[in-house]
């Protein structure tokens, strides 16, 4: 029966979720689901990236998915862009109901790419639809290069991974070759981007990809 | 609905923890069930610990839980010791059915302290009893001072917390005063133990509290 219920939440979820998609896609927006263990790095990527977007006139919308606190959200205030905040109480996960209650408070035609950072957890939240067009994963090298392999879903279905942290891999055992090849065993189609919120290293090659991705959203 | 599933499912384990609880007691057997999120420094803290305490008599035995892969319980095999291996599938936690058919293929009268290790994440395994006398949980400096806030469950059900990697402590921002706050406004009886794995720098801190809770298990 568990089995049962928990087929039953997922296709209830996927449905809500498509609409979202639908809704989102309406409004030409890329929306972009963020994922990781806690601690990788997903606010301060945020901060990074609207900092390079936002001057080259892509708006920014973003939901911040916390168990409890608005302390991510209260990082990015700075930036005046709209920020929605979502409290799971104690779920693991964003689901889609969650999420198009967060979207229904934006108002997606005064925004370009819409971030939604996930929980931070690197299992529950890969099984969960939220109307994005991409699942984006951060690993940082300080988890080890061996993560792939002990927790595939979420590697099997990102589009992106972003190997956060570069500027620590000198006081790590962690191998980027090695970690790449075991993400490509579970996902060959993996877009890998290296990189560093620290020292800047390497976020020129994730914000181009976002405009890429962006461009192809609007059909030009 | 699916709140009483939910319901039922933790009552029904945490009867199966509880009997697991009382086999072990039997043994004089202290189990400790040891969580963090994926790369906090689980397994490495297994080494260094086995190292430390099976010179001195202390017979350990090992439960690995992982979502896949036997990496973990390989890196474990040097140690001699015995080492049962769960592989969860997909689940995203340890519960106490899965625990129960692995102490049943150990010999808890061999046994001092049983380390069970559980998957790497940061909410769901702080849910589930399985069979422990102690809830210990790693948080690695590299994940920042502000967890115990976000993710105050695990903060809340555990004895102990390791704040793991304090040789990297120089390369971040995380302030240890600020996460022993933290955790102490979610737990203020929390046992705190800042170390080094890499270094064996506050180890000792953590046998000794290891060795005073088998002597206060065997009732000496």
């Amino acid at each position: 029966m568990k089995i049962t219920v928990l087929d039953n939440i997922l296709k209830a979820n996927d449905a809500i979720a498509e609409e979202i998609r639908a809704e989102l896609a309406s409004h030409q927006v890329l929306a972009i689901n963020l994922m990781s263990s806690p601690g990788a790095g997903k606010t301060t990527l945020l901060e990074r990236t609207v900092e390079k977007v936002k001057p080259q006139g892509i708006r920014v919308g973003i939901i911040e998915g916390d168990i409890e606190t608005t302390r991510d959200a209260d990082r990015l205030k700075k930036f005046d862009v709209p920020i929605v905040q979502i409290n799971t109480g104690s779920a693991c996960h964003l689901d889609a109901n969650m999420t198009k209650k967060a979207v229904a408070n934006l108002d997606c035609s005064q925004i370009d790419i819409l971030f939604i950072e996930n929980v931070g957890n690197l299992v529950c939240p890969a099984e969960f639809k939220i109307g994005e067009d991409h699942k984006v994963m951060l690993l940082s090298v300080t988890e080890g290069d061996e993560k792939p392999l002990k927790y595939p879903l979420m590697f099997r279905e990102s589009s992106a991974m972003i190997v956060n942290k570069v500027d620590l891999l000198q006081y790590t055992n962690f191998k980027m070759e090695e970690a790449e090849g075991n993400a490509r065993k579970i996902n060959p189609r993996l877009t890998i981007f290296p990189l560093s919120c620290t020292t800047g290293e390497g976020l020129d090659a994730w914000i181009d990809w976002l405009k890429k991705e962006l461009e192809g959203k609007r059909g030009t």
